[in-house]
């Protein structure tokens, strides 16, 4: 491909994206194929002659585009969003361009010290403690995967990667918490079996006097507690754990206490909504997703640590050819986690916090907020739907409640959502909230406004008539 | 940043991106920059208010650009390559528009199918056996990762997911391995030591004599046997271990076999390379570099596993909130790996794999492999230079030799290294081999075209004698 075929596809796409984002309203938000209708549109074999962009394009907009879900559609309303947003698109398309492998300062500086810079900027924006250090990771499964690996070195004095996990060592998040903790805890060997699961309050969040009978009653066995997961904002329904208290046990009994707020860490950018990070003096580390409510594109999970060189000591690795003169003056990220090869993510964060600044940022995070406290004054005036969770931030866990009995309630909210879906209107997801099957309303898409909103109640309401007859 | 300015800065970034990569060869590869030369011009504090695309744009051609290693130059003959190519950056360009999180088929079905498509077109292109699944990993460490973690979870019955791992599983690869095996052995709890390191011959293959021995010590020690690593295409010289031997000693033993081909593996899509996957039907995964070789922009690593139920059953997790209706019909890629987050990859794998067809990557493969063979031809015929490992693909192991005593020769060959880097005209890195310093000429750029290796020489020979003097 030339340079003038490369600028012509180039100027198209962005148009492409372009209309595409401006014009994705028309477009189902979940996506409505069938299991294998796309692949089966698709060659089995791979082409022995080069095609040209414009075949590849066509399929590209004719058989890709039905089968994708639409995450930056304004009536996003499923699981958490992955928002990204125009800085950021051309912000990937400049790091696509350099196209740099940033896994040692050597290999780019800029990479390493804008990673420094902005790190530090998001830490001042979130008002964590001085002094924590941050790196950009890929998702925060592999954050909390790095806090449990770090955590199990310290508890075995480094010598787990040294002889291997001998003991067992045991983590303690609540019972909302997310799936990444077990994801996690069987990858750096503790097991599922070793992770206590502390029950929460009518909240959904921790009771810290059970996390510390549970760590005490461990100690008694002989076991060693080695992590407690402090989450904030779990995925079910944004619960927020107590961190002053859990801190506080934490510091008492020496364990490490990691905080997964992977989407709710980003409203610690509002000061009234400061709270929620009361007591970070006692955190060993800190994940949350700029991918997630900061608006750049997933991949971006910011991971910090108040002890760098403990995670250093977890991860590096000294191969001769990975050596340079430079190793002793400058941070190497490739020792800061798991992979070896890091795509330069700074980029498209210093482009969305220097596009948006702080208050733009606040800005959309309130309204959010804001649009999440009306959905919910909505459901709670209605007589037959059902507020199921508090709402400290923007997502919004209600059913439709007829006074018929919890299986039958199951199965009706089970039809709702399914019949929401599928029209391709609004895309909601659900969980379960102390077994009972529950909607999520998640209030914190980029472009969502009021309309989309009442847009998506005035549906539901009308399935929920539907499904109800 | 509306429709029109979004556009605006879209042509002018296409532009860029196109004017930088045709003109990169008046950039030095290397970043001149020193130490915090590039964060001491940035600001500290994140900006209040929003700032224009004029400004950040600005910034990034004068404060970052500086500090960029340019890995697309053609005189790029450090590490392994990460190759991006016109296509794959257009195809980076719709990925970030579309901003799609694919962690499951529902969160778009295009995503999950095209990547199980052109998975098995690599398959077929490499000639891996019919039956094996594939699925795309960030990078080769993870890849290696999840490797070893099946492997723990094969030889435990599945047992260290649940109760922790509790006695020691031997891993096994050879002394040229990467070091993502160390970094995968400690993170998956084995840890180092309990990772053998098998002598290699004289072109720095595993002598699979001494692997056998090595399994069947252990297991008279009463140890288990988890996981043989082979590597195709060693870092320090694309050494290839032999595969045929050392799967039948797998299968005897009923050892896991992983092979690493994270660089060499492009090759295997070569007829006159193919012996190197002789023995693929021992294998058990397997993974490979799109990134590297082929043209993928980073990251996108190719992981194929024999038994995906084995895989699966090491990373599932059924949290509630990620439920579908389809789960029992279609793949949900979450269960493949560590994250559970995941970019839309395979988008621009079809792009590459389509625009160049596969004659068109095999023609360009074969195009290094040429030039390497001509390098070495060169150093061979040199009197004060010597080649230090056979060259299989397209490295060029070698080193200044000027009849000094072994101590000097490093010290020599290390500052012969560093002038070179210092003129930003090349790159190349270093590797020691049997505790020799070795120049690496790694030739896999691609647009890396005869001139340029024959520049490289020239500079090559000219440094050389001025080292020397």
């Amino acid at each position: 491909m030339d340079k003038t075929e490369f600028k012509e596809f180039g100027y198209k796409f962005v148009d492409w994206v372009s209309d595409y984002l401006s014009g994705i309203e028309k477009l189902p938000v979940l996506s409505q194929v069938k299991p294998g209708e796309i692949s089966g549109n698709l060659p089995q074999k791979p082409p022995g002659r080069g095609e040209s962009m414009e075949e590849i394009f066509r399929d590209f907009q004719e058989i890709i585009l039905p089968g994708i879900t639409h995450w930056q559609h304004p009536s996003w309303f499923a699981y958490f969003p992955a928002n990204n947003s125009p800085p950021s698109v051309l912000a990937e398309l400049l790091t696509a361009g350099i196209g740099s492998q940033c896994m040692i300062w050597q290999t780019s500086p800029a990479a390493e010290e804008l990673e420094e810079v902005v790190m530090d900027w998001l830490r001042q924006m979130l008002g964590l403690p001085e002094g924590m250090a941050g790196v950009i990771q890929d998702t925060a499964s592999t954050a909390t995967l790095c806090a449990l690996l770090t955590a199990r070195e310290k508890a075995t004095g480094f010598e787990s990667n040294r002889g291997g996990l001998k003991k067992p060592l045991i983590v303690y998040a609540s019972e909302e918490t997310h799936s990444s903790i077990e994801k996690g805890a069987k990858i750096a060997g503790y097991g599922s079996e070793n992770i206590r699961y502390i029950p929460t309050d009518e909240d959904f969040a921790m009771v810290p006097s059970l996390l510390e009978e549970a760590i005490e009653e461990d100690k008694k066995k002989g076991l060693q507690p080695a992590c407690v997961v402090a989450t904030l904002g779990t995925t079910s329904s944004t619960a927020i754990d107590p961190l002053p208290a859990m801190g506080d046990i934490c510091r008492r009994h020496d364990v490490w206490l990691h905080v997964d707020a992977a989407f709710a860490g980003t409203a610690a950018i509002l000061p009234e909504s400061k709270w929620m990070l009361e007591g970070a003096e006692h955190i060993d580390s800190f994940v949350f997703n700029p991918h997630k409510w900061m608006l750049t594109n997933f991949d971006c999970s910011a991971y910090f640590v108040k002890d760098p060189g403990a995670l250093i000591q977890t991860f590096e690795i000294h191969p001769e050819y990975l050596k340079t003169g430079k190793d002793s003056e400058v941070k190497n990220f490739r020792d800061w986690g798991i992979q070896l090869g890091r795509r330069f993510r700074a980029l498209k964060l210093w482009f969305v916090i220097r596009s948006y600044g702080v208050e733009g940022l606040q800005e959309i995070v309130r309204g959010h907020i804001r649009l999440a406290k009306m959905f919910k004054g909505w459901v709670e005036e209605h007589e037959t739907f059902e507020l199921m969770a508090p709402v400290p931030l923007s997502l919004v866990c209600f059913r439709l409640n007829g006074g018929r009995d919890e299986e039958d309630l199951n199965d009706l909210n089970r039809q709702l959502l399914e019949s929401l879906n599928r029209t391709g209107k609004i895309f909601l997801t659900h969980t379960t909230l102390r077994g009972k099957y529950v909607l999520r309303m998640a209030i914190a898409s980029r472009t969502t406004k009021e309309d989309h909103v009442k847009e998506a109640w005035e549906l539901i309401k009308k399935k929920a008539e539907e499904v109800s007859k």
